[in-house]
């Protein structure tokens, strides 16, 4: 798998020197993307492409190379397939018109997955987007950046078998600023499948948490075998689209697979030691904070806040979520009431009103996570007050980082909130606009399943 | 109420030359929001202030003024009330200091209040901030807009105890592209309150939902009533906090208010005709709809797609709300298939694919909306074909217009895609960036409760 996504030299078959052709995109996007291997444009009705030395095989290349991108019609790919096949050890065929056409297209796949088995060479696709690797900067995600952007480096590896939702998922998190380590789109699965990939990932030391979305899956077994070794040592999510009644239907449609009773996933998931989501706003809210903080062993939670009612709507997601709200121990209270303005509510919620300092947030939150009172502390910050400056991001993480316990940040508002919001996300702690957001935040840490 | 709504003067008493003020933003707001009428500072200490004269008390203004805001300290209110009251026709007063604080506020609350019955003056407050209204253009809500940004004229009114929660839902508003006719906070609602402004939004023919934020409710049978009357004649939609376990208990060490048990209110919205909103996320997305489009009899759904996984996950939703997905009539179905590519899938969900074109979409919405087939339809269109331009949204809004059905865009993605959706809300049609939102929009306006 390594030739996949850590590929030291990789290869373009069908390379085309025609802007908005695919192959065209893909040798952009691996140029653009910052990646430090070899690449080979390969076709033979060119000289040069791109700027690059364009090869008529993979022959004459005059050495292995680690991965070969295929970005021809389907017609052409077996002959290209079993001519390549010596010289590489991985393959990505992005080319459509196969199984998901028919009868005739899974004979072609068949045939395939023949000479790949044959030569021993490993295969993602066909009728796929691909890789893109925040890590690697390998990038066969056949669309431009300027269309579709591409995140940073993060924590988070994204599986999909759907291109088109992996796609709109990255221009997403470049949009929210939540980073990846590596993202697969699948299509066809013909050889890679959800649990090559999660084997993969489960050794992988960058990736901290995995999300799955799902049309159907073939091997059943396999899947939840290796999503137990993988959710033993990360968090692993799953969203199961084409769940039941019109949105079954419209997946069988759509894939050609036979989705499956939906019962027996959510089943494979709870077998799997997998958080399922509900829909896509699950996604974003669970990787926004799987790509600051990791998981805890807990369920205790302060609230901390400058506007009561913002508490009022937090504490009311907690107690529906079936988190604990301890109230502060009387020893750390004492001392807070001693510090604080007598109008202050020492309390959980802990209401520090409009008269709060950058200090007094910190100093509460301090006493908070210390010893072993909470486990979780979401932190509703409006901008409102005045007393509150630019630094108090920075004391926040750094008292979080002091106690190694996880802040949730609550801060709704317009442009004037979400400016100053980026200072939040910087120091280290997840920021979510509504009290909905940072409770599922604390549930996706806490583990607990977001779907009911 | 017209007096505060439509005051064509207003007077600042307690008004101030020193930035940063209370009275000074107050001055300032209403100077810088477009209002038309007459403004009056008042303030025995200065002869003018912010480049209006200034008057020493009401009697020197030698009129009678329709709105007079008080901005003085607590002590000072009750002899300034006497005094302006034979001159006024109305009052807010933003100062706190009275029954939230304990039992010498509330005495000096119903000192206030004995005041305003005795002379006929009707109060909103105190303790509140008062009013934003995007028509008549007064605004006395002091924090100042490079703060908290205030919403376009639109569609829907807002009700809320809490001045924080206001404040903070305007400033995501503007934000958001989402307007608003009248927007109060009411605090301690000593004398105006949530009847007395249902009553007036009832006959209010700019206002066609509104949104009420409650913490707890004083005259519940006075409230059901005027819901009603209003719910009869337009969308009512209610958030109440503070509900079961630490949430009611903040609730009610926040505002002193005996918050009463929870299903007492859910039994209330019922009787009322109101929808009740789960949380914030909620307010945002309902707002969002009905600033664009009116409440329909019916849940027939169509999906129209140029993405297939996306109409699945609107699928799902879809039918897990309780919405039906009729199949496209036979007769429109054969019209399209003798237009589209025979790749596309005519059916509900439509997948036009990635090589859908403007003409194609409208072409099958128009197809959608003719007759009586379906009540709403929800046109999720991933930016990515290329054969899409700038034309779509206005060409889809042209066709909605027509038949005079809701449409609603479902269209997720990064900044490009952002972009372009503004596009959408500028022909009329209101943007979700996930499926599960734009089916809550499809609930709102079928008029089906969000929370369970």
């Amino acid at each position: 798998m390594d030739a996949f996504f850590k590929a030291e030299s990789v290869a373009v078959i069908g390379a085309s020197p025609t802007a908005g052709k695919l192959s065209y995109i893909i040798m952009e996007s691996m140029l653009s993307s910052g990646y430090g291997g070899d690449l080979y444009p390969v076709n033979p009705r060119h000289n040069e492409i791109q700027g690059s030395k364009c090869y008529p095989d993979m022959a004459s290349i005059g050495k292995q190379v680690d991965l070969a991108i295929f970005a021809l019609p389907a017609s052409a790919i077996a002959e290209s397939l079993k001519d390549a096949a010596p010289f590489i050890n991985a393959a990505i065929i992005v080319s459509g018109g196969f199984s998901e056409t028919g009868e005739d297209g899974r004979r072609a796949e068949q045939e395939l997955l023949a000479i790949a088995e044959k030569e021993g060479v490993r295969i993602i696709g066909p009728n796929c987007i691909g890789i893109y690797d925040a890590i690697s900067k390998i990038d066969t995600f056949f669309i431009p950046r300027d269309r579709v952007n591409r995140p940073a480096k993060g924590r988070i590896a994204l599986l999909s078998q759907s291109g088109s939702f992996a796609l709109t998922a990255m221009d997403v998190f470049a949009a929210e600023g939540i980073g990846v380590t590596r993202v697969v789109s699948y299509g066809n699965k013909m050889d890679i499948n959800e649990a090559d990939c999660l084997d993969y990932l489960t050794e992988d030391d960058e990736t901290k948490a995995v999300v799955i979305y799902i049309e159907g899956i073939n091997d059943g077994r396999s899947f939840v075998e290796a999503a137990k070794r993988c959710a033993a040592k990360k968090t692993v999510l799953a969203l199961k689209v084409g769940r039941e009644g019109a949105g079954k239907k419209a997946a069988g449609s759509h894939t050609g697979a036979v989705a499956g009773r939906y019962e027996i996933y959510r089943a494979a998931f709870k077998e799997a030691g997998i958080i399922e989501l509900s829909g896509y706003e699950d996604i974003l809210d669970a990787c926004r904070v799987l790509n600051k903080l990791s998981p805890v062993d807990g369920k205790r939670v302060m609230i901390l806040t400058d506007g009561g009612g913002m508490g009022v709507g937090i504490a009311d997601s907690l107690s529906a979520a079936g988190f604990d709200l301890p109230a502060l121990p009387r020893a750390k209270a004492e001392k807070l009431k001693g510090i604080f303005p007598d109008y202050f509510a020492v309390a959980n919620p802990m209401d520090l009103t409009g008269s709060v300092t950058d200090q007094w947030f910190a100093e509460a939150l301090d006493l908070t996570l210390e010893d072993d009172d909470y486990d979780i502390a979401i932190v509703a910050s409006l901008w409102g007050p005045p007393n509150l400056t630019d630094d108090l991001p920075r004391l926040l993480g750094e008292v979080a980082g002091k106690h190694g316990k996880p802040v949730i940040i609550c801060s709704p508002g317009g442009a004037y909130a979400r400016e100053k919001n980026v200072l939040f996300e910087a120091a280290g702690m997840p920021v979510y606009l509504t009290p909905e957001g940072a409770v599922r935040a604390a549930r996706i840490i806490a583990g607990m399943p977001l779907r009911r």
